[in-house]
């Protein structure tokens, strides 16, 4: 083991960038966090109260252009990701960006070109999309449980990513440039389905269909706040995703992997933790409020990861192709859901 | 409460036969098995045996004829139920027949028909396909919560039925007259669909896609062993339905419908019974072996307010109509299961 | 099998009466009710209206003198369990007493003397005590897999019986004539824990505690409304019953049989149905509301059971002593309960 | 905040103390491990690869002679947690020691004694005894709704703490120092007690009894593998205490408090992560495997939140004559579950 800290800088600090800032510079022991970037103030200042020795930047080309980095994670906003990602490509640092490179595949695949490329001249250097289930211990579990062959092959795969309802027209405005439902919510249950599937499972047909019961401001992005998804692979593989922005009670993340002789459950009886109330209203019990609530484990996890496949030259945890398809998959749904049309491709993945 | 008793004469000894008849004879009180028929020597040892005061019958006609009966209950072979009930709707007896009427629409149909036109020479008659998720106390407890309003319009329906792995080829010998999968299996789950989204509910599309993953000699039969539906209704609500023949604990059947503010859910936590295992492998609880054991309760009940309904002149507890609905909404997903296609229909149920 | 059905006398006609008058009636094809008698005026209409063709008597011994029965069920006031059983087993019928046979352990114990004497000349005549639990399938399981020896011996069991809380002041006024707390409810729990350490098991030491939380008027009858019992065996077992009669949520008995290998549970994750409704306050299902919501079936199957054992002359379900045995525990409990004091036994079960 | 890091010497670096200084060195951003001590070889080797930057000495006071520490946690050998606690205190250091602070309970009071006497040279010294339950989040949610009120006072107490079957014959060489299952097990319930029905709760009556199913060699320390305690409280309330060394399963360490009118559960339903499997066996899932497994989260937020209290000058999170108290009431269940005597106190305290 090596007893040196990865150098790195963080692009971004806002929701999601000041939990990635703080996981890798408070609870990722072999992680170093130099410097960070924000054109926002409120972050910088922020950061100056919370990210203690870490130098702050108002401008993520600034940072590093001064800083001697290893490393950069891109938590920046989605537009900024795949250019971000890019420049730290270019540099040879390594990369963790957040889930998606883009909503656009020709640009999230341009990243993958270019990491193809740099890896010639920097064959150690890692580049890996950030997509936090597989780093999830239920989730490792259920897929060690299917590597190991037990129950036969996975047949069936259904999986679904519901928010819990917001009624302050956040997901409205988010939608204009969420890349939709199934870019945003389901790319999580996708990228799951090529992880249990295998990378290399051949899409035969797939459709979309969904409504909009209450957030009505969705249908001006051709967005939707529920939709059931359908796809079929070649070899004789199905699956089934839901995804939602309505669910009363909490987040309700799950997903069942259907094996010959077997099947695999995650997160099918959501709970926030082991507490329990009896009274007058029956017995209930809580669930998580959001998306980092349920999965704040497995960001630490992949913070500290990311930098172990750093610092040793190991294999990032997820291929980078691998999340550029998740992409791809999701917005030929997105476009299924809004033309309603079913979608066929031959084994060579193209349209027919 | 009328003192008296209805004449029941079964039609059929089989699985289904037997249990009904049981319910009948020994379980409503209100209700005497006067007459039992079944072309079947073992079964009809069966009867003696085991229906007390039973006359029994080797052939249906001749108990129509011979018997002063005030209601069938058709449970023979599938390919049985229509004409045994259109002959039971001349003799203005009451009929409770298994599901379903047929599997061919045209035919299912016509018992409607036949039924209508009986009614005006006998306005009390009673004539219901034995859909017995209706009459289970968790479902009940759905559809009040449902109807009371509290949560909002319904907005997305989930439903599966899912069968214990059974390799003794019990599966492929039975999809030669089953209808196949959408059809036997899943028709509870449009039969539901139906009650929960309203009977004049209209569907605006359905596709559905599935595999044979185990019982290959399904295939001959143009059926699958998992298969997954996706329905669209004008109005703003979507379905997907799960069927399997391959369950490795047992029989799942569950049902979510989620509605505009909170969900309802029935056998999310399946469980057999109220006993629970703890060893070294870990917590563990069973699951009903098949259907029956699930819903033997409901069928129970099923006897009983079928038999209320006649003695005391109440609607039906399921209109006729739904049930011929729901074996053509099966039928149009099994051929999209076989074709692939994704089928469109106007507001009138006409296809595009 | 006897085509024959058992002639049946059912005594008392109150809330359980009534039910145990139904299951024989309508549910035990093998039973004939033939009579039914009870002083109340009420319940005598209340027979007429429900139950067809038997004879209602305001007498219990006018019933016995005129009536050809072959079992008697006794379903009345605790206080005349005793003295119409004493009747029944005079007359050489078998005999279905509710629980307990007295709250006065002599009184009980006289009645295992009278049917012991009466056996020499009605040498298949059968006197049960109906503890409905031993009846219910999750703790039929439970007990089968301990039988099966696969995880051992036994070593501790714990068993709660809880009410749900009724501030109508009927736990005050039923605390005159119940017998205590451990005697009306526990009584189930140590009937179990007669049947699964074995009805021989002998007590070493026993001692409970008890709180008057919300039925204060409880104290006046030398009650508690919760109260906790340790009871300590020879040759190595403990036991840790637990009673309430003011529970939030419902009807909550549970069970754990803890055993050296693995552990056997009843009812651990308490549920009315397979219902479950999420919305803003989370995650939740109701419980039963009360004991016989939770045994209903237990009671059925123990109409059947005893039905069959008298008429096939198999032993009775449950040895007559084993019932007389937990009302001696239950009082012993309650003496402790009240004055505190931890209670000594020797091998022979004389106090020290 | 304050951006300063407490400076912390950690003493003992077995299993627990490993586990309290990666919790410190990597988890608790405020907090600076600068020394660490341990008589054992191995431990100070692991500490080199593992502990980066920090001073490892071989002995306590040395390390307290030559370091400039702020605080000091104590993580040794049960038998050294009182000695090094109070040369700390003597120092002026915060102490987090891991409970007990020793299993005599004359030795614990002397800690509290020094702990009063230092205050008043330095009254913002923080000394605290580690019962990590009390920082889990399903403890804290079910002990503020409690505080709230909603459901009135706490009755019943109902608690364990249940390891899993270890058959290496661990338990019976931990109990030659352990200070007996109540001590070393129940101490957690007891702490928990405590925190729920005030730390001012007063005892009227105790008893214990046991077993020895799987662990003979227990008896030969006056140790047993199974026992249960039953507490009595002046005021009306009442407790019962499982503790054991042979779950098959897992760690089980479920707690319920039973208010007037609801009730607060935690961990009744088990469970080591989100993932389920259904197989030919049934529905299973696995538990921890031991308390750490269950406890981890909780222990970096004792540690977080103890740097906290120190660095703030806040009260510390527990009270430390409280852990006193647990221990003396472990001391006395012990007591009683060797004699079977049932102790009764006076209001004062005082054994009658």
């Amino acid at each position: 083991m090596s007893p040196q800290q990865l150098r790195i800088g963080v692009a971004g600090l806002g929701r999601m960038g000041k939990r990635h800032a703080m996981n890798f510079h408070a609870f990722t022991p072999r992680a170093h966090v130099v410097a960070a970037s924000t054109p926002d103030e409120t972050e910088r200042k922020w950061a100056a109260d919370n990210l203690e020795g870490v130098k702050i930047y108002a401008d993520y080309d600034e940072m590093l252009e001064k800083e001697d980095l290893q490393a950069v994670v891109v938590a920046s906003v989605t537009a900024a990701h795949a250019e971000q990602t890019l420049k730290a490509i270019e540099k040879g640092y390594h990369v963790l960006c957040e889930k998606p490179l883009s909503i656009d595949v020709q640009i999230a695949q341009s990243v993958v070109k270019a990491y193809t490329k740099s890896l010639q001249s920097h064959p150690s250097q890692k580049v890996m999309c950030g997509f936090s289930r597989r780093f999830d211990s239920s989730y490792r579990e259920a897929h060690e449980r299917m590597a190991r062959g037990d129950h036969g092959k996975p047949v069936v795969f259904r999986s679904q990513t519901a928010d819990l309802l917001d009624t302050s027209g956040f997901f409205v405005e988010y939608a204009k440039t969420s890349g939709g439902i199934f870019v945003d919510c389901s790319i999580h249950d996708i990228d799951l389905m090529l992880w249990f599937f295998g990378e290399d499972c051949k899409i035969k047909s797939l459709q979309a269909v969904g409504v909009t019961a209450v957030h009505h401001g969705l249908e001006a992005s051709g967005d939707r706040d529920n939709a059931i998804a359908t796809i079929e692979f070649y070899g004789g593989r199905i699956a089934s995703l839901y995804c939602s922005r309505m669910m009363a009670a909490g987040q309700e993340d799950t997903t069942e992997i259907i094996c010959e002789r077997g099947s695999l459950r995650v997160n099918m009886q959501g709970r926030k933790n082991h507490f329990e109330i009896h009274d007058s209203l029956g017995v209930r019990r809580e669930l998580p409020q959001h998306y980092y609530e349920r999965f704040r484990e497995a960001f630490v996890t992949e913070a500290q990861e990311f930098t172990a496949s750093c610092l040793e030259d190991k294999p990032a945890p997820i291929p980078l192709q691998s999340s550029v398809t998740a992409v791809a998959i999701g917005q030929a749904l997105q476009r299924s859901l809004v033309s309603g049309e079913k979608i066929f491709f031959d084994e060579n993945g193209l349209k027919i």
